[in-house]
Formats: structure tokens, C-alpha cells, sequence
């Protein structure tokens, strides 16, 4: 079994090209290039809380990098580096080598150096702080930078998804046993929980174009709810744009109608509303930005959709196609709630 | 009991003055000065790993900052931030208020913000990551930074702690029950492992002193050992010159011969040199620098104590004070290790 400074040698040491000193000493040294500044996020993951504990580690790895890339990507930053906190049962290569490559695999995909961190003995737990970089902005008020952030939404403004909605947390209902997806849909969908594709290009690329970025990391009508209370301002979502955006609903056997039925009416919805682990941009942009966003959404391969409109009154309300309100009670994940998310 | 929103709002969320943006958005944003380069640290602390679960909230807090300034601190690094992420059994005002008084007093002493971070239920643990302000100096070779680093001691140095050491891992020895203290010196040797002192102020003032610094966390033979590694050089380390480092020891009633003897004689050693906890300052300086030394030493009211000599030959070598090599088989703490440091 490896000590603490083998597993750090054998797994997590390595050459660094942006950073000025990598691992190995007690600090790591960053420089961010004139006129830009650094974009900071952290997230811990706990086994059983966030991820089942016999998790293929490889996937873990991905994801955990994953997750806080998808924080730079709703600021607009780009990649520069990461820190890796990690406390483990015990130091095992068979766990630890496909968990190095997953998250190094990611990391590399980005430019993203892994620059230093922590390992000890203790109930699996993973803490990733991320660091990117953005351009400063001394005009921009309140916050002098050209960072993408939740406080900037104005009435008027039309409210975009990327991607795809709720097939994580499908993913999750099926891998309880809650509901049966066919393999093929199964597959997919679970990709997405445990495989998560942050949208690092279209973060980058919103800058300039979008009011307010947030990403969806705990369900679309709570990352939404909180852009929406810095902002100051509420929104009318179209619950009919949404829902199409759970992909595994969409690619159904017998169409929508049919998982509807198979599934239980008010499931799509849910997942989609209030599901979580998604990892998409949930964004803001004025009306005059509509050619851009499609030209965009071309470039990248990524659908944009348009779920609601932002307006000047607090609160988030769901209407159907007719205008119509429609009654929820989906609570966003909260991780010290008594209420959780799904049924 | 609070959510993790309403958690965030009422203990972790404060004005930033030196970030440009903190707590509340997808990324927090820190923007260095022209010719600053930011330092960078993780430590996790696990319970029943690093300290007693029942430990007090308010130490607790101060303690888990203080390691990671104590990483500051060694690198010549001035406090800037910090992000907090934080696994909590359950969200307990009586717990969490303390525990954000005392982490939030020590980062108010430095000047150092809380920018960000996460919360989750989960085994408790706490992760943080510091962030520090050096200056850069592209003249330096190989590192273009005026940071103190593990890897420039010279054949000849000279090697010096501050403080005292050990009296942390007495204090473990004392309630874990294999030691008895007096009361008096319980209470002092307690308050070094519950409430340390980081050195931030002599790390900077070090700067251009040094020639190379680590922080003594896991003993002072191991992390002496690590900076002589990455200063591809041995030492040799006078065995009577460190054991006086011990305060308890020198304060003890009847004098040091009599603790040696109610403590067992090798107690004082081990603690001294593989005890670890300490976050005193273990570094290096030529001969010219005494006199600067010893002027700081007064200036911050803080001894700075030779106990060693930089080596071309790698590796460390204890010698007593007719220069014989003294047999020891102490470790130094490592998380992964089968064999722990103390008896």
C-alpha cells in the first residue's frame, strides 16, 4: 500500500505549463496574465451523498472535475487549474489509477493543471477548488469584470437551457428502482449522471452576449430561483418548452405520450423542473440577441432553448401553453432539507 | 434547523473588500496586483483524524484556517481569501455558530476573506483552500518568484525553527491518557494543538532572508526532510539544541531531568522530532543572515532557534553534542502510513 507521499508522487504530480510552481511544496504559485482575473469554485462530493461509493472510479474522477468546471463555465472563465482534496478508506491502486485518469483525462480535455491539494485517510470525500481565468472590465457596475454573473437579468430579457434536462435524475429514479427505462435509454441517461459534460466553450462564448449565467447543478427551478432573487427580478417559465428537454422522454419508444404513461404523468416534469445533477447553462440574454445565440448554438452543436421570459415582479411562475399557471411543489435539491427533490 | 442557503447566508456570507467578488455566485473573483503572484494551499481535516469529533467548534475554527495560513506562512505569502467547504453531519446552529466565530476571528486577524466555498451533509470534514499575495521576481531561477520555497537551501546554510515544538504531540499523549501532565502545562502544551499559531508575519518578513522554508505539520524530521529532498541536500541536526524546544519540558517542575524522567527519556525526542502539529517554521539561511535573524527574532518577539546544518550529502543526520550519531527510528506522520509517529 502506498504512504501519503508515494500516492501523491505516483498519481497526482506533474508537470505544470500555465502555473508557475505546481505540486510538491507547501503552497502552489498561479499568475494570472495582466488586465484578467481569477474565477474560483469549490465543491465537495461525499460517497453516498453524491455518488454511490462503488462508483467506477474512473467516472467519479471525470465527474468531480466535471462538477466545478461547469462553475467556471457559468462565469465564463477559462481553465487554468485545480486543486484535489482527497480522504480515503485506505490508499488502493486498483481504486486510485482509473480515478487519476479519469479526472486527469477531463483536465487535460481543458487545460486544466492539477496544481496541488491534500490526501488522508478518512470516510471518501472528494474537494475540488478550480480556478479560471476572465477578463477584468473597470467600467462594469457594480462588479468590475466581464465574467458572466447570476445579478445581471433584466425584465425583458428571454431566459436559455443548453443541452439536454432531467436524464441524470432519471438516470438516478431507475438506478433505485423507482422506474424502468429500456437499456438503451438507461445507458444514456446515466451517462449524463455520472458523466457530465460541462459547457466550458459556451461559457467562454456567452460572454458579451448573456445578462445572467447560472449553471444547473441542483434542478432548474432552484439555480434559476437564485439568478433570478441576485437579479432582483422574476421570470414566467413555459413548462411545454421545457419538458421536451428530457432527451430519454423525447427518444421514447411510442413517443412522449407513451413515457408519459409508462412513467407516470408528472414525472417528466420533475425531473426536468427540479431533478439536478444536470451541469447545463441555465442563462439570460435581451431579445436583440437572438441571431447570436442561434449562430452560436450552430457553432457548438448545442441546442439553446428558450423555456421563459424575465420580468420585472419577484418569483418564478410555471405557465402552460395557454398562459395558464400550473401547480408544482418540486423543491430544489438542498442538501440539509428534510424534503428531498424526488419521490 | 436552517437549509444549506439559509446555512450560507447566516454564518459564511460576508462584504469582500480585496476580492472583487465573494460569496454568492457560480465563481468567486480575485484580481491580483500587477507583479503578484497568487499563493495557493488545501488542507482537509477529517474527524477523528485530525481532531476529536467533540472537540470545540470555536478551536476547531481557528485551527482549520490556521494550518492553512501556517501554508501561507511558509511560502512568505501575505493572507488574501479563503474558500470553506465544509461535509456536516447535520446543520446545528449550536455547533456552527461557534465554528464560524472562531474560523472568522482568525481570518479577521490576517485579513483574509471568505470568498466561496460549499456546504453538504456528510462525515464531518473541512477543506479549505487559502490564497495568498507574493511578489514575482522574473529574475529567479528556476521558479520566477521571490516565494519562499522548499528547494533552495545551499550546502552550508544554516537551519532554524521558530518557537517551540512538540508540545502539541504532548498534549495528544496527555489526553489520549499515556502521559500525565500538570495542569498548568496540560492547559499551555493543549492550546498549541487546539489553537496554533500560524507564522505569517515571519514568513514574509523571511523573504529574501531564507533560503529555502517549509511548515512543520507532520514533525520536524519529516517536513525538514521533504525540504532537504527538494533541496537535494542532507543536514545535520544537533539533537540537544531541538529537545530544549520543548516548553513543557523546559517549564517543568524539578527541571528537565526530572521530566525526563517521569516522562520516559525518549518522550521529549520524539515529540520534538516526529510530533507533529507544531506550524512552526522549519528553514534555512547562510551564515550572513544571523544578525538579520536574530534582529527579527526580537522584532516579532518570536525565537529562532539553530538546530541544524545544510549538507551536500543527502539525508539527516543526528548527532548529540560531541558530534556522535544518535540512533532513532522515529517517523514522520504520514495519513496512509501502517505505523504511526507516537507510541
Amino acid at each position: 500500500m502506498p504512504g501519503e507521499f508515494e500516492l501523491i508522487a505516483r498519481y497526482f504530480t506533474r508537470p505544470v505549463h500555465k502555473a508557475v510552481l505546481g505540486v510538491g511544496d507547501d503552497c502552489a504559485l498561479l499568475q494570472t496574465a495582466p488586465g484578467m482575473q481569477l474565477a474560483i469554485s469549490t465543491d465537495m462530493l461525499v460517497a453516498g451523498r453524491h455518488f454511490f461509493a462503488d462508483v467506477d472510479p474512473f467516472l467519479l474522477g471525470h465527474k468531480c472535475l466535471a462538477v466545478n468546471l461547469s462553475d467556471l463555465a457559468a462565469c465564463g472563465a477559462r481553465p487554468l487549474a485545480f486543486s484535489l482534496a482527497l480522504a480515503l478508506p485506505q490508499a488502493e491502486d486498483a481504486w486510485l489509477a482509473p480515478f487519476a485518469k479519469g479526472l486527469l483525462a477531463l483536465a487535460d480535455a481543458h487545460g486544466c493543471e492539477l496544481i496541488g491539494g491534500d490526501t488522508t485517510r478518512g470516510p471518501l470525500t472528494i474537494c475540488i477548488t478550480v480556478y479560471g481565468e476572465v477578463p477584468a472590465d473597470a467600467a462594469a457596475l457594480p462588479i468590475p469584470t466581464q465574467a458572466l454573473l447570476r445579478s445581471g437579468a433584466q425584465p425583458g430579457d428571454e431566459v436559455y437551457v443548453s443541452g439536454s434536462l432531467g436524464d441524470a435524475a432519471l438516470a438516478l429514479l431507475a438506478l433505485q428502482g423507482r422506474r424502468t427505462l429500456p437499456p438503451n435509454l438507461l445507458q444514456a441517461a446515466r451517462a449524463r449522471l455520472e458523466q457530465p459534460t460541462p459547457r466550458v466553450a459556451l461559457g467562454q462564448a456567452l460572454r458579451g452576449i448573456a445578462s445572467a449565467c447560472a449553471d444547473i447543478s441542483d434542478g432548474l427551478l432552484g439555480d434559476l430561483g437564485h439568478l433570478l432573487a441576485r437579479s432582483h427580478c422574476g421570470a414566467r417559465l413555459e413548462v411545454d418548452k421545457a419538458v421536451p428537454l428530457l432527451a430519454a422522454r423525447q427518444a421514447y419508444a411510442g413517443g412522449s405520450a407513451q413515457f408519459d404513461s409508462d412513467m407516470g404523468a408528472r414525472t417528466a416534469l420533475q425531473c426536468v423542473l427540479a431533478g439536478g445533477d444536470d451541469y447545463e447553462l441555465v442563462f439570460t440574454a435581451p431579445l436583440a440577441q437572438r441571431s447570436a445565440l442561434a449562430a452560436l448554438s450552430d457553432t457548438l452543436g448545442l441546442p439553446l432553448t428558450r423555456v421563459a421570459t424575465i420580468e420585472a415582479a419577484p418569483g418564478l411562475r410555471l405557465v402552460d401553453a395557454a398562459g395558464h399557471a400550473v401547480a408544482h411543489d418540486f423543491a430544489s435539491f438542498d442538501h440539509f432539507a428534510t424534503r428531498l427533490a424526488l419521490p
